[in-house]
């Protein structure tokens, strides 16, 4: 649960959802050093009120024990950031790892810190560009006693229980209502937030299927090439409206079952660019989507909606050219036929 | 855009769905006439401020020319109450489908209703059980004169502005940021409802699949049958995590990016029956997502993650059964396999 | 069953299996009678012992009574062509629309005809470019009475029973072991190519993805992009097999499960050209997968490998580009995520 | 490529699969040793020329040096079994692995002998309990030398180049048109036939779905629940064929673009049993989908198909169960909808 003492916290990497962080945590009257190789990065948060430091020693040496310091960094770089770290701490100071790491690189980084006393939390942050003024939503892998210990900080860094109306059926404590939740221990945060991810590649992509549909709703007014390798569109009368998908996603935002933040995002980014003129379709994939295909499987869980979306993001990027190619080379061998031009 | 003027509408089928709109409108200060076969239903309005009728022909007397007509109905029914109504009703008066219907009944139905002088619009209603409270999304089809006459009744029924922020990139002004849409002519409001309703397919099934990942994350604690029909887990230790799911989906309705209704939804049913034992898992589907996946392939749009969402609901129910036998079949016909028993 | 009375066959439709049906029934001893637009199509087959006809009412009166008129044209001209033909048959006279119809045109095109005492039958004929040699495999539609009168024809025409070893556990008597099955009632024939196709698409698609895979073996001796964008490969030292994709569909053509005339096909394909440089990738569909697709739903069974197989060529053809679009707008919005340039 | 020089072989593991090798090569003038704990199984094969073997220590000392040692055996085992034959066995001695195991298991296992001075060899071996009769497909991965030294040996395990008419379009020479291949390294053979697996299992998918399709042809003869949770036929006219599955399975094995040996069988298993009675549909999977499924997301190549095939398989065995259960109670909160009963 939430409580108002005042703690210290470390981050190091202040990119925007690190500095965002750091930003709350001030707000919240919470004492923040923070670390970044580019030194602006440093200087601009130092002007918010947060303590800078020029290296990994000074920043350790401004920290009191034991210390808190979170990452929030490209998972590549997580491993040699903590090694590096683990030679600097204390007993009993904490890593947390903010950033989106495959959550069974956890379980061997708690086992490594514990042998010299660090604690280690994975804490699956949520909230993208957003969570300055939104929260984030904090997914949290531990053990207990370092968790509670960290109470403070991630009831700053959470959206807080008024950020959305109280469930109606709810009557069990905890923080979940308040935007943060110890999942388990160490992975289990990071599970989660990769399950999380997961979930939001099957959200999106019915979302963009769905105004696909949509925007496609005229095709019976457009002329389709007749010939024997292209399916005639039957009920042309059918599909003669023009729809703005604009539109549609700002309606979508108001008293309908598919309101989310992810329609509110479709809403804007159309309101902004309707023909979305500056994306090219190449949707990248940073790794949660193919781990949460790989737990269904392992755990033999169906998730054909999940694993679709990630195939999609794949098709997006022409990732299965070959397998195209050989799918005309097979029509044209059984049937003579030609590929679509068009 | 929404007005303050009061107007008058007369409503047939007071479900809960009929009842509340009617709530709504009286709210707001409107006539209501209803109508329903079962008299209580007629009786519970009256005493809320509506008009009892006690027939279709004294429905329609009771209302003021050019009348509106609303129908939420079961999609079985409307097309006779239709066809009783236009036996019944004056140039220009208008009838507006709420309900479910299939676009493609929208045109015909116009077109038979225009040959009298009668004015149609189709309304997908969105809003389930919670609208009463919440106002119901309306995506609108039909003329330009007619729906603009209806706006003050929509703009009652609609949620409103102030049910979300503000879309930060909007510049337009329109009707959408209220929470009601004219699409364009008949049908165009049945056929953005249908859509809505594949997505939300979609979209609960990535939650189900996600939400079904983590609760197995223990899996590698369970005995697991070791003999040759059975893939073997590879790391059981990375799959020992006991996670609350009700928890999770509480924790990710602040501050998240699959922040949704619909999560609003699962974090209120699981904190009812944390082991939902009140449903057998036979996934009901009433229609519109199998026509928005027709729709999909007739445009020749990719929707694999909508489709397999309907897939998937139809495996609920077991009717994939033959297809499984055949499965087994096959496996033994070539290799001599066993079915698995468990 | 097949039998060894001559018949005689008239043919409108001399594209490449058009002619093939007439040679192999000229073959036989059978008498044909051909017409087609293309004069040179018709002196071709005369040159093979054909009767050719220089018109339709030309082509009628070389046919004895109770006639029998086999359609072999692209879908678009059957209907117009049948309406023709209707003109100049007699009674008790029948026509064979051998083409790839939709089956629901069917019943509609019989009971036209039947008002003219004329009969039809649908034949879904499989087995395209090779069929002259290996013969084709027939799904026949239609009454009892004139699918019988057509034995001779539909004997010559399959591949008879020596094309394949018999089924060790059949024991029935029938057609089927020769390659022809009269299906059951108008509009069966075509019902049953159509899921044919259906499962084509489906089993094409295994492949293709699967030969991709093979072909991918070696993405761990590649350079990978490593960005915050990019999910990083974990094994890279898995992916390092240069596999001969060419070879493997050339081994699985004996003693695999998974040897089928497609995998004949597709190392034929690779053997003539292994990098399929003459195929961009842009893979047809005809209508069948669609229609096939649209059966199940309506029939409420689950098929998400053929619907995943039809989207699957949406996608080759870039009819996903909007959705991908919406995809990474969305990406940008939530997390300022980048698109993958690559 | 074959040869007729008589070789010698170990074979450990006498059930169906190894028995038939055995049995094979000792047609074509092997010698083979065997070894198995069911010493019935080794009694068997020395009735037919095997010479057998009572104990490891005793298999081994039966071979001539360089030894040849096969195991076909379940893949939980084969760990430990080639740990002890390190023990036994001498310089230069091969080790084939000719089951399921795991491609990622074969580098270290190939380290592991290569210590010794063994050499390893992984042969995925494809053909099931017809093999006997029909030969094995073989994909070989390990060292050129090794694998050429056991040529005679695949050679008569393969099916023969008379086993199938030759690929028109195929010019180059090799062992893949005998029905044998090399495919590369150590784990290149289990990664090829893993991927095998993964097309069978796409391929079976693809052929179930369809004859489900072609058996519910009927579905407009049948009462169908009218409310407002199911959704309604709309052409029942479109659905009244009842079409005998058996029969269409066996049609399709003559001539038709989808003839393969799984509709061989489907028309097998179809004749012996109609209804499929002695299977309950819970089709197990023994690993090489999911493995198939893992590969490709790693390579990034998209395989929706085999995915949903996978996916399909853990449906069958109701492992969707909480996820479908998580969809109804979603859909309860949101519309009060009911489950469907029937």
């Amino acid at each position: 649960m939430a409580t108002d003492r005042p703690a210290q916290m470390g981050m190091i990497g202040l990119g925007r959802m690190g500095a965002n962080l750091v930003r709350r945590l001030i707000r919240d009257g919470h004492q923040c050093v923070v670390y970044d190789v580019n030194k602006d990065a440093v200087r601009d948060l130092e002007r918010e009120g947060a303590v800078g430091a020029g290296s990994l020693v000074d920043f350790v040496a401004k920290l009191t024990r034991p210390r808190a310091v979170w990452l929030m960094l490209p998972a590549g770089v997580v491993g040699s950031t903590v090694n590096e770290l683990a030679e600097l701490l204390d007993q009993d100071d904490v890593v947390i790892d903010g950033g989106n790491s495959y959550y069974r690189d956890d379980i061997p980084r708690a086992t490594q810190l514990a042998r010299r006393g660090l604690r280690y939390v994975d804490c699956g942050t949520s909230g993208g560009v957003w969570g300055l003024e939104r929260g984030y939503c904090l997914m949290i892998g531990g053990e207990d006693e370092v968790v509670r210990r960290l109470d403070p900080i991630f009831a700053s860094i959470a959206p807080g229980t008024d950020s959305a109306a109280p469930t109606p059926g709810r009557t069990r404590d905890g923080t979940a209502p308040h935007g943060y939740l110890h999942c388990g221990p160490n992975g289990a945060g990071h599970f989660v937030k990769m399950v999380h991810n997961g979930i939001e590649y099957g959200m999106m992509a019915a979302i963009a299927e769905g105004l696909s549909i949509i925007k496609s709703a005229n095709v019976g007014k457009q002329e389709r090439t007749v010939d024997a390798e292209t399916a005639p569109l039957r009920d042309p009368d059918a599909y003669g409206y023009d729809i703005d998908v604009t539109e549609v996603a700002e309606v979508w935002r108001r008293g309908s079952v598919v309101g989310s933040w992810l329609i509110d995002l479709c809403a804007d980014a159309l309101a902004r660019s309707p023909e979305l003129t500056d994306f090219t379709g190449r949707v990248s994939d940073s790794g949660e989507g193919r781990w949460t295909v790989h737990a269904a499987i392992d755990e033999s869980v169906p998730a054909p909606v999940i694993t679709a979306a990630l195939h999609e993001r794949f098709e997006s990027r022409g990732l299965g050219y070959f397998g195209d190619q050989l799918l005309s080379a097979m029509r044209s061998e059984f049937g003579g036929h030609q590929e679509t031009k068009g």
